[in-house]
């Protein structure tokens, strides 16, 4: 029983937290944000994806045609889950910007974090109404209200903060201008809320006011910054204006923290699986009377009935797996995450959320043939977009490569090709299927599980097939290069044909 | 562009990763584990919560009594969903203690190990078959089928970090009985799929003994501990028998990583957050013919007759967030999770998946209102539940306390008091609300929504109603000693009696 107070060396533990990470300050009795933070993310990203469900539960029943009304309530309903989408990852990009502002917290700090998150959480409902009731004041008022309310608790946790300074982070807390950051911080903070409380008072009486000041904020950041880019150009200033305080904004090319991109898309990606197990535990599991019934007491029967299904979980649980590994991959190999890579993250992840709709439809087949053909088109519509998003991050961080990407993977690098080659292969592939299902329809099916299972061997056999196709491409361009005349011994000429040619690396 | 090999110093980058955890040991492809586990425990979390689902969608609509047959059923699904949740968490422990084993991973690893949770999320599925299909071989066969399964992948693993021992974690790697150590892994990771394969085989002639077999893969390790134990006691032995590779066993004492401890449970706590939160998206969004024809197209109405719903969720969600900042507050002071520790944390958890179906219970209240009494008892049971194992989790860490707590919490230690005033807040306040149920049987509902608003307020005062407590304590006892006579001055013998009571700390 150590007395209060006393100082001790205590052996290094087994289990210990790493060093440099303390949990606790005990004296002032702060503590690491790094738990919190994780458990906002995952909170926020499961908010964001689980908005699918209502269009996954849209009941489509055998009798009824994929006519043109249900295709426009489900197009409908996938729009309000692209923009709830949307606006709960705005609100998380928001948030993360907040942190960089705090860098320990407390008790207090931990509990408005939790206030803070429970009126994230009412977003997606009060959309929801919004846009069930578009002509309702109150609908508009409630999300408003909602919206108002986030931005008064952040503004609390800031001015918390800055009263507590030994919670910032060590830049703002070093810094001479904490006054003016402070003001800059609620400022930014405070525009979306402010716009909404002038869309909730138009509400009362002019919609489509309300309307444009709730799209306003989502415009406004680069509405400014473009302003500014003009302004600049025209006084002919060609570098921006110096800013005494530059460590906070919402500019599309402010970072953000790697850190919790990766754990937010983790969350996205952990509950979109788990949406797929959830489809088949809660409906795939006989009722004894049926089974005693239908198939005469024959489980095996009754399971086998249900086989499409469960070779539809496998494939759109490997197709997660895969498209989770690829962004893995990615990020391993990103120093740091730029605004336009987190907005075009957040892109390819509201895809990766509609894929439990993409299952849903594929393990309807053997119940519903005649729309099969839809159905596989839509499905490699939503790889296909989930995917080519994942290489449009991968082309943001090209074009500033120097800082966004570790040398090993700029254009050029020995590790380039491999990268591009495991982000292409889900795009190419399921533009394949489609082009397949446009020649072969009567086969669609089959081409689309033909590609669920060799999308898995082909990353597992990437390095190699990769390796033949250079193989082949060199042995083309040696072919070329035999018809011309040679204007040095052929590893000579085959060693300048490769440094002038980037795309082809060093042997992986 | 950067010429392929060339190193380069690369200036620090804000937003890099935290120096000590590069991500890419590019020469050999080895990356770090950190994001694949943090994934892992995300979904493995999810998994084992979203298995209340079908708890929670227990249709009692409201002409059916609350009797004997419903009840039952209710406890049956209840029970099902404990197992499961506890299966979930024993198959996560297991892969905490496999990756103990690895240090760092390559594509191949990660591959194999969303391989791995593909078949982990089949669990839930296969036993909820079996439960359902007691007598049917076929049922009890794929359960095992599944466990094999897990348990050759998981041997898969650990070959292939064998293989290239540059994967494996620094201890081994360094370790003399390499091989030693490998067999011993293996052996630890296929005891249980392989009783399971003998349950496979006994399953198509004799039920009971595969259920015994089934059993005994959980208690097996409890089993052969007390066993050695007693056998050391028998051969006079006081110390246990040294052993030269004891670096991984699933004995019950040996350390959890702490911080897959925390995300196991942050994902447990967000999953249970967004439960709730769903089933409000889900079906309060008033359909706009009914809000017509109901409601003479008032919105407000229609809103205000699902009043209740969003008040017990409010309720619901402050109960789930200070569960969670509980749990948050106890583990900062954690040093090392015991296996026990980890257990009880499991059943804790098991119990905060109960809480959506204490919300759906509480907000029918206006439907149902003869079953008050019954559904709010039962929702101060889960939450009484659920907070006295996180008592449990503190308990056990101080019959250990010089390995798994900092000095600050220890048995006399500053913060002591003030964690066991936060733990106890919660199985206090629910007891409380319970029994005055009993007392006040009609104003069940008013107490229960009252002790949920009380509880955010208690904490936030916390620290404030502890010193009141404290003086007033103090108080009392210097009453006391006033009648007694004095052995020195009033400063003197009240530091005697504070150093004598360890649970009067240094005020805090």
């Amino acid at each position: 029983m150590s007395e209060p107070g006393t100082s001790e060396q205590e052996p290094s533990v087994q289990g210990d937290s790493p060093p440099g990470r303390t949990d606790e300050d005990a004296g002032e009795g702060t503590q690491s944000s790094h738990r919190m933070l994780g458990f906002s993310d995952a909170l926020l990203s499961i908010i964001a994806t689980v908005m699918i469900l209502p269009v996954t539960h849209t009941e489509i029943s055998p009798e009824q045609q994929f006519d043109r009304s249900m295709q426009r309530l489900l197009a409908t309903r996938i729009a309000v889950y692209l923009m709830t989408f949307l606006i709960v990852t705005g609100a998380w990009a928001a948030h993360t910007r907040l942190f960089q502002v705090v860098g320990k917290i407390d008790d207090t700090l931990a509990l408005l974090n939790l206030a803070c998150m429970m009126t994230i959480t009412f977003l997606p409902y009060t959309f929801s109404l919004m846009v069930t009731f578009p002509n309702v004041a109150l609908g508009i008022f409630l999300f408003c209200v909602c919206v108002i309310t986030i931005g008064v608790v952040q503004a609390l946790i800031v001015g918390y903060a800055f009263y507590f300074p030994h919670l910032l982070s060590p830049q703002i807390q070093c810094s001479a201008h904490r006054a003016l950051c402070r003001r800059q911080v609620l400022r930014i903070i405070l525009r979306g809320p402010v716009l909404c409380l002038l869309a909730a008072v138009f509400s009362l009486f002019f919609f489509p006011a309300s309307y444009l000041l709730m799209a306003s904020v989502v415009f406004l950041p680069y509405v400014s910054k473009a302003a500014s880019w003009c302004k600049d150009r025209l006084m002919g200033r060609t570098e921006p204006t110096a800013h005494p305080v530059e460590l906070i904004t919402l500019d599309l090319h402010e970072p953000l923290s790697k850190e919790r991109v990766e754990a937010f898309s983790d969350g996205v990606y952990a509950i979109v699986a788990t949406l797929l197990i959830l489809d088949i535990c809660a409906d795939s599991v006989p009722d004894p009377k049926a089974v005693a019934s239908d198939f005469g007491g024959s489980l095996l029967a009754a399971l086998g009935a249900r086989g499409p299904r469960f070779l539809a979980y496998f494939g759109s649980f490997a197709t997660v797996g895969l498209l989770w590994f690829t962004h893995h991959s990615l990020f391993l190999h990103v120093r740091k995450a730029t605004g336009a890579m987190g907005l075009l993250n957040a892109l390819s992840l509201a895809f990766v959320g509609g894929l439990p709709l993409a299952y849903q439809q594929t393990s309807a087949f053997a119940r519903q043939p005649r729309d099969e053909l839809e159905r596989v088109r839509l499905s490699c519509a939503i790889i296909f977009l989930a995917s080519i998003f994942q290489v449009a991050i991968w082309t943001a961080a090209l074009l500033r490569e120097a800082e966004t990407l570790r040398p090993a993977v700029r254009f050029g690098g020995p590790e380039h090709t491999f990268m591009l080659a495991k982000l292409a292969l889900y795009p190419c592939t399921s533009l394949l299927a489609f082009a397949a299902t446009c020649l072969l329809s009567r086969f669609s099916t089959f081409i689309f599980h033909l590609t669920q299972i060799a999308v898995p061997c082909g990353f597992l056999l990437l390095r190699l097939l990769l390796r033949l196709a250079l193989a082949g491409l060199r042995g083309l361009r040696g072919l070329r290069g035999l018809a011309r005349p040679q204007r040095g011994p052929l590893g000579g000429a085959d060693a300048n044909a490769d440094m002038q040619s980037p795309l082809l690396p060093a042997p992986c």
